[in-house]
């Protein structure tokens, strides 16, 4: 389990005083009042911390960065994952990328037509953490029978890979160290060579508002490769820039055209932020966001 | 002027570190490194405070509270103005609520059928420093000659108004202190009476993630007064939350089913967050803002 660091406190000890900063490069970022450090520890990739918050409930922060919060992170997982998995006809295989918290795994499952849930996540750690600190969150996915759990480069894993999947996602770390080549040309073509005939990708690609030339470089690259590419948008409170970009990729289904309202209230899940006709009007773009992509506008 | 607070040093002086935190009572907030403090002041009901942000640019700050910066202004201030006055069929007596910054005044003032933006703000002082240090921001709004600036409550001036309008903008502050009434099901009966037939109110409802319960209220007693109402969103990356809510109430008109899509090209407004598609999207409502609205889910 590497260095957990027990917090050298007891609770009768507080009140302590102990605010943690997730700071962007412009000078400005979100702050919380943190009532428990969980755990501390340093993996081979990258420090990792799970806060006690008191209205957010637990933070799972990678590299100083906050990854989830137990109060909103279904806003992240239910996006990244009901668009694709509610389009694609009858998605059987899907693989997950990064993910380590387990919480994109788990809206996965909730799909019973999925047979196979592969997920690829470069450090062990994260897992071994997440199943320690966030079983209640990720509601134990990764002991899923129909789980494959990979400790791998996602990069790596796919040239050596020669299966195919109807889904994959891509629910990885900013594009800065080790996930930097998860947002690479070169990658998005072995997922191409990975996708079955409706296959989709679903990947999550940053901040509108706070990084528009990333996104836009993102979007540029995802058009050289999948025949359909269209961004969507959620709100997330704990990451930066209150609008949150993701992409919607395929060999040729269209997100909102490919996409019947009954499937949802047929599967009867009961999501939190995701609904049917959420699914239409989160790909309609507000003008500072449409000009990222190279989607033409219809008005 | 009151009292200007002329920052006591010179640009060659700096580096300095000054970080401003806008917190919110579940100890969590935004943080803003400070460049330079351009205005400190108190009002009769508030402290005023315009600062320098490196990215954001001006930040205009009442009660400690962000209520405008820069590069985000755009965002609060088309979508409280565009869903409006592009539903009313001939928006010609507009009325602004607060809204001390001019922001808003601005957006109501490209719409050339308008012949009347009132604007019945409490304070004073706030569009005293607003014509100082944010008439860039504010495109010198209040100078046009359609402009009727009223320094009042705007709940007493409704009292003696008899002016009908036809459409009537709530950009007022947090529900609580002076703007606390202008939530109240009695301000909500006054705003009612002073519509037109075709009269539309549109007003800010405060955060659904970080305030659900102040965002149920305000859209329980709306629908105790106004015939139509509908929540919309939008994402603020300066205001709580991420996700921030609106409300559009008629005496009748429907939000989308009386929007027609071409009166935005052909008035051919250049937009940086609202357009015509967006026009439908946005009272499209993930499920955890649409259970604090009176409405019904159609799937």
């Amino acid at each position: 389990m590497g260095n957990i660091n027990k917090p050298p406190f007891d609770d009768a000890l507080t009140p302590w005083d102990l605010w943690y900063k997730d700071l962007e490069p412009q000078q400005l970022g979100n702050i919380y009042k943190i009532q428990r450090v969980l755990y501390s520890g340093e993996s081979e990739y990258q420090r990792i911390d799970v806060f006690e918050h008191g209205w957010l409930g637990r933070m799972l922060v990678l590299y100083g960065a906050v990854m989830m919060t137990e109060r909103d992170e279904f806003i992240y997982h239910e996006m990244i994952t009901h668009p694709a998995l509610f389009v694609h006809p009858d998605p059987r295989r899907v693989l997950v990328i990064g993910g380590g918290d387990g919480c994109t795994l788990r809206e996965v499952l909730r799909h019973p037509s999925v047979t196979l849930a592969r997920q690829v996540e470069i450090d062990g750690q994260v897992v071994e953490v997440a199943r320690e600190w966030l079983s209640e969150v990720n509601g134990n996915s990764f002991d899923d029978p129909r789980v494959d759990l990979v400790i791998d480069d996602a990069n790596t894993f796919l040239d050596g890979d020669d299966g195919t999947y109807d889904v994959v996602l891509s629910d990885c770390s900013d594009p800065l160290g080790p996930a930097e080549v998860l947002f690479e040309k070169d990658f998005f073509e072995k997922v191409l060579d990975r996708l079955g005939d409706h296959g989709i990708f679903a990947a999550q690609t940053e901040s509108p508002m706070f990084y528009p030339d990333q996104v836009r470089e993102i979007h540029r690259r995802l058009h050289q490769v999948f025949p359909v590419v269209r961004m969507y948008l959620a709100h997330i409170p704990t990451y930066p820039g209150a609008m949150y970009s993701f992409a919607f990729c395929s060999r040729g289904l269209d997100p909102v055209g490919d996409f019947h309202h009954e499937r949802v209230s047929d599967l009867g899940l009961e999501t939190k932020y995701y609904n049917a006709d959420l699914h239409g009007s989160c790909f309609v773009l507000p003008t500072c966001a449409r000009e990222l992509t190279c989607e033409r506008p219809t008005d």
